[in-house]
């Protein structure tokens, strides 16, 4: 191949499963959704990634022969290194799903595979906000907290391929809040945009409180994060209150993270983002009064920049990674 | 070189240096101990590294020629790129000492330079619990909690020195016990051994309680983790509540890094493991009460076995590394 390589990545959601080719540079040359209908069953999901295959390269201006590898991120369980899809709560009733090798053979390209939350912190370390770190933590702020951490290049697998699953680090010991996995005191249960809601709904039902986002609830009947980041905005007590606590767990989320991996950042990302620098600096604060010295001094704190593209971008990543390791070995 | 290499390794602490020669297959062929005599200022500490070194190979058996490089490890602040002691509060009144370059210029020797808990874990990851290990996480319960992680044959250092610092995680989030780093909810705050002694001795202030420690305490005028690990054993209540929390508490830690860094082998070392396969058991339960299915299951969670030997073996398995790395680099 005299020409420089092209790379598709898949990024498979519970709903929708986005892709594109992407150049050696992590330039997006196209991209595209098709519908992941995983209630269909897991054949027809298979085929619908291949769609998204195609879709992405035809959409591109270039054709199949021009991909040199291609990446697939799901969310779990899954087996990394196996290549399959386990019992994903977010695509069911699909079970051992073989992705790696169905789209291998598909396509006939060597592809990696890799957990949906560790391939958008790749494609941020590759080409978004951790461009110029060494090492990097990336919290996916969303219904759940999703969490991948790059260590030198390497995405942290783990041995059973539950690394980096920090929306689940225990941090309330004692009467800690449910978690949507059944464990209390999770870092989720506090932080998550779904976590945000939940305590305001929570707070709402308090005698004697007044909020402006009692009305908002009677009005449209439920909640979003950004109806509670806004009302704190607009100077809501009780929403600001919620804001404050949910910087602050972050910073914990983070800290923990700067005292275990000490990475060159930590980088936020998913919807929960559009909350603005403001809440970044109260994030940014907790950390720099909980930190030690130097990494609080030291590690940059940030907003993810690849937004919802960080996915099939950080496949295709990995599929780059894999191209560079074979190459490498001939 | 036509004979196998050989290492040596030592560990600096705050009272003791350890030391010794360790062969390609990670036996010690000796084991010396020299005061640190901190006080007596950095100069004085470098000569007593040195002079560890000198009573290391002469113990062995070897001459200076027949070692092929050399493992310092010591306690932090530090800089373990640069091969630097920055401000240890272990190693009063030192500040900014160039170990590695004093003890490489010395010898004239390949010189690696690691923290001391992460030298511990890589000891036991080389031929101690951890030897069939591929990653590892390393507790050492003592009058802190020191940690250190290896994945696939590499130290987690952390970009800023400060990797697997895991004693100050943050677990309790809200209303935390202070840390003796000055922060408050560190895992380092309830299960060191220190920790235990500091709790056991508030719940004996508390009125209308029982316990045999009470005349363990006004006879000692003082306790120990291990008193109260003895106490429990003899049924104790308050002693059993104490260490049962303690156990709790270790297993939320372990929870926190197989959510992380999801390793093969959990590992506890320290003089707390004194307290016998029993305590092991009670963490096991917390730990597989409270992981993810899959982690609960394959991690290993065991005591370490090198002892207080770790540390400079360790460190010799650092000079073994750098050593297969310049060889390597030829």
């Amino acid at each position: 191949m005299s020409q420089p390589p092209y790379f598709v990545g898949i990024d498979v959601g519970g709903q929708t499963i986005k892709g594109g080719v992407v150049d050696d540079l992590g330039h997006a040359l196209s991209s595209v959704s098709v519908p992941t209908e995983a209630a269909k069953g897991q054949e027809h999901g298979l085929g619908q990634m291949c769609e998204a295959v195609r879709r992405a390269v035809a959409t591109s201006g270039l054709r199949l022969d021009d991909i040199a590898a291609i990446g697939v991120a799901t969310p779990g369980t899954m087996d990394i290194p196996a290549g399959i899809i386990l019992d994903p709560p977010n695509l069911r009733p699909w079970k051992n799903v073989p992705v790696r090798q169905h789209i291998a053979d598909t396509f006939g390209k060597p592809t990696a595979f890799q957990n949906d939350a560790n391939a958008a912190a790749f494609g941020e370390y590759w080409v978004g906000a951790g461009r110029e770190a060494k090492s990097m933590v990336l919290f996916t702020l969303g219904t759940g907290i999703g969490c991948g951490i790059i260590i030198h290049d390497q995405v942290l697998e783990g041995q059973h391929s539950h690394g980096a699953e920090v929306g689940h680090i225990i941090v309330e010991a004692t009467n800690g809040r449910m978690c949507g996995c059944g464990q209390p005191g999770h870092l989720e249960a506090y932080a998550s945009a779904t976590a945000v809601v939940k305590r305001t709904r929570e707070a709402l039902e308090q005698p004697g409180l007044t909020s402006c986002l009692s009305e908002v609830l009677k009005v449209q009947g439920d909640l979003t994060a950004r109806d509670v980041f806004d009302a704190a905005r607009d100077g809501d007590s009780l929403a600001q209150r919620i804001v404050e606590e949910t910087a602050y767990y972050l910073a914990v989320g983070a800290v923990c993270m700067m005292h275990t991996i000490d990475p060159d950042m930590v980088v936020f990302g998913g919807g929960m983002i559009a909350a603005g620098e403001e809440f970044l600096d109260r994030i940014r604060h907790h950390i720099r009064r909980m930190a030690f010295p130097v990494p609080a001094e030291r590690t940059a704190v940030c907003y993810a920049k690849l937004g919802t593209d960080a996915g099939f971008i950080g496949a295709a990543a990995c599929a780059r990674q894999l191209y560079q390791r074979l190459a490498a070995a001939k």
